[in-house]
């Protein structure tokens, strides 16, 4: 019998505490699960506090401790990471994310940007936290190979374009993304799911970009911020 | 007070089994939530059989039949439509879904076809059921414009084979999307979450493509389906 057999009701009080903001806030910490995800966590540069596994602690605890429908062979606790502003940042795509509030959404745009060699995402600070498990999974674990700023994209706008550098935009008057050139070192700003790019980090925004619908009626939709951003990184780096 | 006033405990339990596919299919009805969904649908040439208003039911009422944590002022009841097989398929942009599972990447990838201009959508009969709730949500209203046919999609490869059209799919050893030549009359078949494209469908594919990862370390992951759609149709349309 493992030493994790005896998990006691305040250890799983404490585990299931991290689903909440408040808790995560005050100890640092977050949760993850998946044999695919806590390899990844324990083969980053993340510090892995504690792993939990199923056939230790057995499936009544599992089941506890997991925000799963059926719990996972695994979980761990994980350190949270901050990251700071770099006073220089180098030439390279980089992503601005104005006020993106949909845990899937930002965990889509945290894979996107590991598959699209992104530098760095820069969220804004009421962006959706990093480490909502939601946004953790929906990463597939590239949380753990990307650095997420959280900054003010008004004032980062306006570093980009202080020193002369593009800052882009997607906008409903912007022009077409397929016909316009785009610069290697850029920040492209992906807006709030209701209400776009908002006012003050438009009017910093040098080349406003449209992706253009080829619906064949007259009533298209908007595009879901997370499939927007897949579009525009696809543009900048084919 | 609204003739709706009285609504009785067998209305809503009526309402409510619909979120069951079971008495979705039994009833061949379905439920959509919200002004611009309600309103999109009393547009369209979908048969609305029941629209409940908040102000005409009660709060309480609403509540009970609404999915949405916070109730929305109008729900509707509306018939569901079944496409069958055209036996001539003209020419233009198809999209098949090899298995698509998840709710919210089959309502994604149907808003994505309406924005760029695919003609119909073609579904394996194993893909999600359009008409769950989640489904609907997702594709924002363009599921009341857009033609989604359930069928064999082996099968349907092999019509497009044997009238010499061709058939793209996205795999790990295609062609560089970005660099092939892509035909303006085209299927393009998209996989399942964990699997993608099935062996019985791979065998049909003609043209085989990959979306090349720009990572800079070497465990870039896979895209999310909805993502790696949008992608590949951007590429289709630009």
């Amino acid at each position: 019998m493992s030493i994790f057999a005896e998990m006691t009701n305040a250890d799983i009080k404490y585990i299931r505490s991290l689903r909440e903001k408040k808790f995560r806030d005050e100890y640092g910490l977050f949760v993850v699960e998946g044999e695919k995800m806590v390899k990844e966590a324990m083969d980053s540069s993340f510090d892995v506090v504690d792993v939990f596994r199923k056939e230790e602690i057995g499936e009544e605890a599992m089941s506890r401790i997991s925000t799963m429908s059926s719990p996972s062979p695994v979980l761990a606790v994980v350190r949270q990471k901050h990251w700071e502003m770099d006073r220089d940042i180098p030439e390279g795509l980089y992503l601005g994310l104005d006020s993106v509030r949909d845990p899937g959404n930002m965990g889509t745009i945290v894979r996107l940007s590991d598959w699209f060699g992104v530098d760095t995402v820069f969220a804004s600070e009421d962006s959706v936290e990093l480490y909502n498990p939601k946004v953790i999974q929906a990463t597939m674990g590239a949380i753990f190979r990307k650095k997420v700023v959280y900054c003010s994209i008004p004032r980062l706008c306006e570093c980009f374009v202080n020193a002369g550098r593009k800052v882009y935009g997607t906008f409903l008057d912007g022009e077409n993304i397929y016909s316009k050139h785009l610069e290697k070192d850029a920040l492209v700003i992906m807006g709030n799911e209701s209400n776009g790019i908002s006012k003050a980090t438009a009017e910093k925004v040098t080349d406003r970009l449209l992706i253009p619908s080829f619906a064949k009626g007259p009533t298209a939709e908007s595009l879901n911020v997370a499939v927007a951003t897949a579009i525009t990184l696809s543009e900048f780096r084919r």
